[in-house]
């Protein structure tokens, strides 16, 4: 992406822009805004950008939308007193900042839909094809196991995690100098679960919870489906997520109780952010006594030299960071294994788990703990990030080819994925939800914008999986979702 | 036990008594009620009953309970109000009926602990030992499959459910008549996580859930985890939940908006409800509109001639019941199996899984769909169920012999345990909390019954996994437990 994305996305720098004006000229309450076009015109920006920013403005409170009438000034009490209101919110009532209802969004189940039905190719997910992870190795040592330890299969699954896997778990991090106690680490139906449990660890129904924008989706209808509240704060392409934006919102009295961070190889934008930028994360929180709720899942997909150190390895003996990890990205996908390293949080971790799934099944566990302890793992981890990362290539160099010109797209720090973002056409905003429903009909399938934020945010992006070989087959696919792309636009 | 259990609970009978007698004295609100050594000699019940009633009253607002000062008749206005009043309750707001705080009780903890670091001699739990299992064929199912299927390893796992098991676990209920659509069905990581999706599903924090009393004590848990409040329903060693009870709750108007049953093999009283039951169940619910949630997992552990059909096969379309079962109880306690069929819920519950733990591993998944599509499972349940009779004759034999004169214990129609009733000893009541913890420091554990309760209910009752072999070592264990049970009483 072009070097403007590194600073304060366009929408932002508006939407300070319209409420510092809001503010100076002390408009009155219920005032209207300019329309979206007339903004666009004013402010040399195209309407999508327009758009989200006053968006931006509503789910703050600062001003309010009125069905087929436009933007309105929200009154003064309201704006000041928005903090302690949500704070006071009860679980279910609307929040300001998302809807807590514990639906799933509609087009989110489409999108599980075709996750469940396999398309002909295969953008969405953020998952590399089977024949980049250690398949053979691990038939071998399941086979193993299974006859060697039945107890593994017929016993009664006590306790929080194997204990082999938790020593591995606890030896791996200290490669990138990250102390974790096998005693608080517990294994987990995947790294979802670790989320999960976390998040239910920290925080309870109608509380806020910060998290990046873009972040991943299953995040914000985990949120939703736990009635908790997100509250976005700017995250970018190479950096993550803007400590600045988020102290700015804590010191605006924000009633955070949690922070989710996906800081190594950020889904969907593949940042790392700097050792002194994690250090200053940590620091803020600790201030505000806020837990920070770290997914470390792409952090061994990361592509520079040394492995990056996760949010949790500056927080000292604080235990103010839950670090969540998992082996379906990096090791294994189909075995489902991940973990949760719950620092002073550690015994409310344990009780969720136990009344959530009691216990995870040990026999792959004992598998992934035995390949972790008698090698293999480093030289797999290289060859699947060299793999990843020209896959990544050819894919980015095939949006730029085919999409419409003006399109960007992220050059990840690792990861699976590549997120791109559309341009305009003549002036009219481009929809990745209706993208979405073409490429569906055409057997393509990949994941739209919207479902990475809030309020309509990022519908004109879209998140492309770069965990396939690289084909002609893909290729061609990428060519027909550019052609797609170029014509699908929507009227505001 | 002695044939008067079948009828109400004394305790309950006790309960109403007192409850009459305050209503049509039109006691004045804290007016103070005798003392629990004045009211056991007044009716002639134990002092452990006489609390029991008390405490049953509290939990409903009759009365309320003053440190060190006794009982008192609660105001009027609380009384009558307290459906409405608990209707309109704040998530995470202290209930009246349990308190819904998201941490796991502090002795549930320790049991947890038991659980988890291995006892001599283990009396808790409610598994049968891994030798009564098809480990053997287990095994080689897993090799063969994790040799032939490397997809089952390797590819990141979509979907709700591996489709060969949810086509199997549609066919074994067509065994009793019980019609599954394997569409509605979603595959969990074992019946814990399909009560917990199910709990989500149709309820909210805040929300009152009935259950039975006692009940499996990890559901309370769970509904304390999720912030709802457990609505107590007397439930009965050889019938199960009575269901004049649960309707005398919803003509009163108590804002019940989910039962949760053990029906088949209930867990800890092994009761099995005749058909005649389970359909007035099923009309009653469907009449005040509210959801069944049925956990079967006992349902094929049964040990009458035929298999007993769960209550959802009563409720003919009408999608009312969310049937939850799993394989850990009957076929492969490692592999942490479960499953759900959300009638119409389904889609809730789908949504939410994705949310909680996004998929299961399907290789474990494959072993068990050809397990049950290659035969052999009938012939497994028939030596299982014959064991466990055996085994649970020979523990309740014991523990008739060597507990104290007076103990009451269950004799099961189904399940994996027995659950005992101690008497009192001069007058003073026995507390397993405390036999728990010497029996503990003696290397054996059991389940104490205030678990399976709320208010300190069942302190004086036990549950005891009948699931082992029997031994000599286990008779010795049996024979010290009694002894210990004859000297633990705590003074009132």
């Amino acid at each position: 992406m072009d070097s403007a994305e590194h600073d304060t996305p366009l929408y932002l720098q508006l939407a300070q822009r319209l409420w510092a004006g809001i503010e100076q000229a002390a408009m009155a309450a219920g005032t209207r805004l300019p329309s979206v076009r007339t903004l666009a015109a004013q402010h040399g920006v195209s309407m999508s950008t327009a758009l989200q920013a006053l968006r931006w403005l509503e789910t703050r409170g600062h001003i309010e939308a009125r069905p087929r009438s436009g933007y309105f000034v929200a009154p003064r009490a309201r704006r000041s007193k928005r903090a302690s209101g949500v704070g006071e919110a009860k679980a279910g009532s609307a929040g300001r900042w998302s809807k807590p209802v514990p639906e799933i969004d509609a087009q989110a189940r489409d999108h599980l839909a075709i996750a469940g039905a396999p398309t002909a190719v295969r953008l969405d997910l953020a998952s590399a094809e089977t024949s980049l992870y250690p398949v053979e190795r691990f038939s071998v040592l399941l086979r193993r196991l299974a006859y060697q330890h039945r107890d593994l299969v017929g016993s009664h699954v006590r306790g929080t995690g194997y204990p082999a896997l938790r020593a591995q778990i606890a030896r791996q991090a200290m490669r990138y100098a990250c102390e974790l106690d096998p005693e608080e680490l517990v294994v987990t139906n995947g790294c979802v679960e670790a989320l999960n449990l976390a998040l239910r660890a920290v925080a309870r129904p109608g509380d806020v919870v910060a998290v990046e924008s873009p972040t991943y989706f299953a995040l914000l209808q985990m949120l939703r489906a736990l009635e908790m509240r997100a509250y976005p704060i700017p995250c970018k392409p190479r950096t993550g997520i803007d400590v600045d934006a988020l102290r700015q919102a804590l010191d605006d009295g924000v009633p955070i109780k949690a922070v989710v961070t996906v800081a190594n190889g950020n889904n969907p934008l593949g940042s790392v952010p700097s050792d002194a930028a994690k250090r200053s994360l940590v620091e803020l929180l600790r201030e505000h006594d806020v837990p920070l709720i770290e997914d470390d899942i792409f952090g061994d997909l990361c592509f520079g030299e040394t492995r990056p150190r996760p949010v949790r390895a500056f927080d000292d003996a604080h235990g103010n960071v839950l670090l969540c990890g998992g082996f379906s990205k990096s090791l294994c996908p189909g075995l489902r294994l991940g973990w949760i390293a719950g620092g002073r949080f550690t015994e409310r971790v344990k009780a969720l788990k136990y009344t959530t799934s009691m216990a995870t099944a040990e026999l792959q566990q004992a598998a992934v703990a035995e390949l972790l302890a008698t090698g293999g793992y480093a030289l797999h981890l290289r060859r699947l990030k060299a793999a990843l990362k020209s896959q990544q290539h050819a894919l980015r160099e095939a949006v730029l080819r085919y999409f419409p010109e003006g399109t960007e797209v992220t050059d990840p720090l690792g990861g699976l994925v590549l997120w791109a973002k559309l341009p305009e056409i003549d002036g009219r905003m481009p929809s990745t939800r209706v993208l979405f429903e073409q490429a569906r009909a055409e057997g393509i399938s990949f994941t739209p914008g919207h479902l990475f934020g809030e309020n309509g945010a990022f519908d004109d992006c879209l998140r492309l999986n770069a965990g396939n070989r690289w084909t002609s087959e893909l290729e061609a696919a990428v060519r027909r979702l550019g052609e797609l792309a170029g014509r699908t636009v929507v009227p505001i």
